[in-house]
């Protein structure tokens, strides 16, 4: 019995294993290179112990850490959806759920559950540890990109009003890192790095199939 | 007073993103490429998750998911030391200790104590909870190599005495980790995948450098 429990957990921990190959839209802070969701998601890890004082709810930090170590376990199958993508909105779709019935259907059934549990709770982002597991997980491109010069913002051709709208979980998660982030995107915007809808070429936009709303 | 501590917090999220540049010699479970190291601390504490049953003593999940997030973070500095090396030894070093010094040291001060003093927790492998995450450490690789025919074993040459040698902290971590270890190290000895020192050449180990003990 408890060989057959580790001959499932170690079938999932191989399987995950793919994850390192799931590559972001966003660069490394220095901007070598993209960032695959493995890196992502321990630097989201590192993020919460580091930053769990700026929450605004009271949280538990065992839990926030599962939820950031196993929130885009789903992509595997899923795929990585750009967090400013226009036309697949970056929410929990029907594709993650079956993602995650059978990625975590790989494991004994009550770490299963907890899992499917835990993820739906982070997609759900309604509790004190969702909302500031998501925000985090807004923030840490906000700090890539302003490291890159613009990152994702500049290649992409992302409006500072898309990129509010889009960051704005940061708020729900955290006071603190929101104020920090609004200032920073304010200077982002008096720099050029960011720029308003309106000075932006519409037509390029347009061909990209990115910014259309 | 709490803006300070913000920006120090983040100078420490920015520095750690080196992790993601420092390579080890373990590859993938597909053997595509080699592993970093912050893609190895997110998998250690899946494994942590998954496996928590398994430790031989009670563990505090919190502080070993701690524990296997940050224990390579020295290595931005002290760079990565291979496992089987045989002339730098694995363990805790006067050039490790700087680094942690520096690195930590980003942090405001009682963030700085408790990750050095949860880092220096993990390097004595004394603790319940340490002798779990370590024995992690050292699964891993031994899952990556069965899955890559070999892996590092092969490519370095490593004897099976001192592959059992160096893997040992595996015992002490967990009983059910080990006989699993034990039963697949034989398996791998049957098929060729790992040698005895006496099946080696010895010659060709001598001027590699690797495996002289």
């Amino acid at each position: 019995m408890k060989e057959n429990r580790l001959i499932k957990q170690l079938a999932f921990i191989q399987e995950v294993d793919k994850l390192k190959y799931i590559v972001r839209k966003t660069r490394l802070f220095d901007s070598a290179r993209h960032e695959n969701d493995a890196e992502h998601s321990w630097h989201l890890a590192m993020m919460a112990l580091v930053l769990a004082e700026h929450s605004n709810g009271e949280i538990d930090m065992l839990r926030v850490l599962k939820m950031l170590l196993i929130h885009d376990i789903v992509e595997i199958d899923a795929g990585d959806t750009f967090l400013f993508d226009s036309v697949k909105d970056h929410e929990n779709t029907d594709e993650e759920l079956v993602a995650a019935e059978r990625i975590f259907g790989l494991l004994p059934e009550e770490q299963r559950n907890e899992f499917i549990s835990i993820w739906q709770e982070f997609e759900a982002g309604e509790t004190a540890d969702a909302k500031f597991a998501k925000s985090l997980d807004r923030f840490e491109p906000v700090l890539q990109n302003l490291s890159n010069g613009g990152g994702t913002w500049a290649e992409f051709k992302v409006s500072y009003e898309k990129v509010v709208h889009k960051i704005s979980p940061i708020k729900a998660g955290s006071q603190v890192l929101w104020d920090y982030t609004e200032e920073a995107i304010e200077k982002a915007l008096d720099c050029g790095t960011l720029l308003k809808k309106e000075d932006m070429f519409v037509e390029t936009d347009r061909i990209n199939g990115v910014n259309k709303d």
